[in-house]
C-alpha cells in the first residue's frame, strides 16, 4: 500500500475525532435568565477539550512527520497503526468521563477518570514507541526515506511520556490534583518534544537538504 | 470516473465511519462515588466497540486494495460500491443494539442483535464478492489494472466468510454464546484473508515487479 | 481557487452527511425480551435513511461529474456551491421528521413532514439548474472544459426534478402516501438520470476521446 | 512540513465541522397533528444555522487562500493555524447557546449567548490577523508565495471585523437585538471582504499572470 493512502486515512481520523470532540459540549441545564451561570458551571468539559483537543493535535503531527518519511508500507505498520488510531479514539470517550468527574468532584470518580486517562495516554505513547522502534530495526528495508536513525533518535520521546503517564497514574491514587497536573504535563511534554524535535532537525543542515532535493520530483 | 475520487469519497466514509463508532461510548448513569463500577459494566459495548472497528478497518484494508488496482470506474461499479457503504455504515447501529442486548443479557435480545450483525456483515461479504466477481469477468473492459485474476483469486474470501456468517446466523437460534463466537470468528477471518493476500502477492514476484515499475510514474 | 480543492471540500461534506445520517438510527425503547419488535417498527427510519443515502449518494455523482470538468472557479461558483451544500446537508434533519412522522402515522405531520422533505429536494434541484445554466451562459470564461454544450444539456434533469418535486408537494395536501411515492419517484428519477446522462456520453465518442486525451497528463 | 497536508488537515476540520452543525437540529417535543407547529418554533435553530454555516464557510475561504500561497509551513504557523481551527470548532457550541437563548427570548440569557458568540468571533478574527501579521514579517523565509504584500494587505480585514465583534459585544449589554444585528453584520462583512479581497486581485493583472504561469507546473 502506498503510504500516501494510509496517511490521508490517518489524518481523516485525526480530524474527525479532533471535531467531533466537540460534540461533548451539550447545552446545560439550567433556570431561565441563569444561562451564563450554567455554561461557566461547565469548566471542566472545556478544560478538558482544550487539553484533549492539544493533545491530539500533538499526535497528530508525530504521527503526520512520521509517515511522511516512508516510501512503503507493510501489513504489520498497517495493523500497529489502525492500533495507535484505535487508541487514540478512546480520547473522545476518556475526554467527557474526565470532564464528568471534575464536575462533580467526588474524589474516587476523580481519581479513576484521571488514571483511566492516563492508561490511554501510556498506551498511546507505548503503540508510538512500537512504531518507531519497529521503523528503526527494519533500516534494510525500504520502509524509511531518512534511515533508521530518525526512528531511533524519536523513540526517546514516547519512552519519557510513558514515564510522566506512570507517575500520574500512582499519583493519582494519592492525590487527584497532582495527578492531573502529571497528567497535563504529560501533554505539554508531547508539544516540547514535537518542538524539540523540528528545532534539531533544522540544526541537522545536510539532512535538511537531502529532503529539499527530494521534494523536486 | 477516475477511481482515485471514488477512492477517496470511500475513504472518507470509513473514516467517518470508524470514528463515529465511539459516539456510542456514552456517560454512563451512575450514583457519585460509583464511576468505575459504572465503567466496567459498559464492557458490552467495549467489545462491541473494538470488534466493529476492527472489521471496519480489516473491510477498508480489502476496499483500499481493491479499488487501487483500478484505471478507470464505471456507473455499475459505483453503484456496487455504494451498497457495499451502504450496508458497512449500519453497522454502527447494528453494533449498539449487541452491545446493548450483551449488557442486559436476555437471551431472546442477545439471539436477535446477534443475528441481525450477522446478517449485515454476510450482506456486506456478498457485496464484495459481487465487486470481484464483477472485475474478474469484466476482464475486456479497462478497468482492472492487474488483470481479472487478482478479482478470481480474492473471491474465495468473500465466499468463505458468508460461510461463517451463515453458520453464526443458524447457532444463534440454540445458543446465542456460540454464535456469538462464529461472529467474532468471522472478523479474525477478514484479518487472517488480508495478511494471507498480502503474503501470497509478496510471493508473486514477477507481478509485484511490475507494480513496482508503475509507480515510477 | 482551483476547483480541485473545492471539490476535496465538497466531496468531505458529501461524505461526512452520508455517514452521520446513520446516527439517527437511535437504540428503541424497548421491553426486555422485545427488541426485535422495538426494532421491527423502526421501518420509518430504515426505509428514510435508504431514501435519503440513495438521494445524496446520487447528488454526489452528479455533483463530481460537474466540478470534474471545471479547470477553474470563481466567486460566484463558489457561493452558488456553498448553497447547495447548506440544502443537502439540511436533508439530515428532514429525514428525521419523515420518518418520525412515518413512525406516527398522523396524516397532518405527514403531510407537513413530506412536503418539507418536497420544498428541500425542489430548492437542491433549483440549485443545480442554477449551476448548470451559470456554466452554459459563462462558455467565454476559461471555466468549464468541455464547453458550455454540457451545462445545457444537463440542466434539464434538475428541471425535471423540479416538475416532479413540485407536483409531490401538492398531491401531499390530498394523499399523503401518493405524495410519498411522488416523491420516491422523483429520488428515482435522479438516478434514471445519471444512468442516462453516463449513457449519452459513452455514445459520444468524439467527445470521449479528447477527455481520455487530456487524461494523459 | 507541506503545506498541502497541513491544508487538507485543516479542510477536514472545516468540512466536518460545517457538516456537524446541522446535528444541532433535533427533532422537537411536539404532540401528534402539530408537527408543522413545533417545527416552525424552531426557527432560532434555522437562522443560527444558516449565520453559523455561512460565518465558517467564509472562514474558510479566506483560510483556504492564505495556506494556498505558502510553499512551506513550520512549527509557528502549525500552532497558530491549530489554535485558530480550535476557536473555530467551538462555534459549533456557541451556536446552539445562541439558538438556545433566542427560542426562550429571555434578556439576560441572549445578551450573554451573544455576546460569547461575539468573543469567539473576535478571537477567531484576532487569529487571523495574527496569521496575516506573521506572514507579511517573515518575508525573508520562503513561506508566502506571493510575499508580504499580500499577508500586509489582508491584515486589515480581521481588524475591522475585531472592531465589529467589539461593538456587537458592548451593544449586547443595551439592546439583545441590536447586539444581534451588529454580530450578523460581522458576519456579512466576511462575505463583504472575501468578495472584495477576490475583486482586488482580479484588477492586479500581473499578479494574476504570474499565479496562472506557476499554475502550468
Amino acid at each position: 500500500m502506498k503510504p500516501e493512502r494510509l496517511q490521508a486515512f490517518s489524518d481523516g481520523i485525526f480530524a474527525i475525532l479532533i471535531t467531533i470532540l466537540v460534540l461533548e459540549f451539550k447545552l446545560p441545564d439550567y433556570q431561565e435568565g441563569q444561562l451564563f451561570y450554567a455554561v461557566v458551571q461547565q469548566w471542566p468539559i472545556l478544560f478538558a477539550y482544550i487539553a484533549t483537543y492539544a493533545y491530539i493535535a500533538i499526535i497528530w503531527l508525530f504521527h503526520h512527520d512520521m509517515f511522511g518519511r516512508m516510501s512503503q508500507t507493510n501489513a504489520q505498520l498497517n495493523a500497529l497503526n489502525l492500533l495507535s488510531l484505535f487508541l487514540t479514539t478512546l480520547l473522545s470517550y476518556s475526554m467527557s468521563l474526565l470532564a464528568e468527574a471534575l464536575a462533580t468532584g467526588n474524589a474516587a470518580d476523580m481519581s479513576f477518570a484521571f488514571s483511566l486517562y492516563d492508561l490511554l495516554a501510556l498506551a498511546i505513547s507505548l503503540s508510538y514507541m512500537l512504531l518507531y522502534r519497529y521503523l528503526s530495526k527494519s533500516s534494510s528495508l525500504p520502509i524509511c526515506k531518512d534511515g533508521a536513525g530518525y526512528a531511533a533518535n524519536m523513540e526517546r520521546f514516547p519512552l519519557i511520556s510513558m514515564g510522566i503517564y506512570s507517575i500520574a497514574f500512582i499519583v493519582d491514587f494519592f492525590n487527584v490534583y497532582l495527578g492531573l497536573a502529571f497528567l497535563a504535563a504529560g501533554i505539554i511534554f508531547h508539544g516540547y518534544a514535537y518542538w524539540r524535535a523540528s528545532h534539531e532537525r533544522f540544526l541537522q543542515q545536510p539532512q535538511a537538504k537531502t529532503r529539499t532535493g527530494n521534494q523536486q520530483k
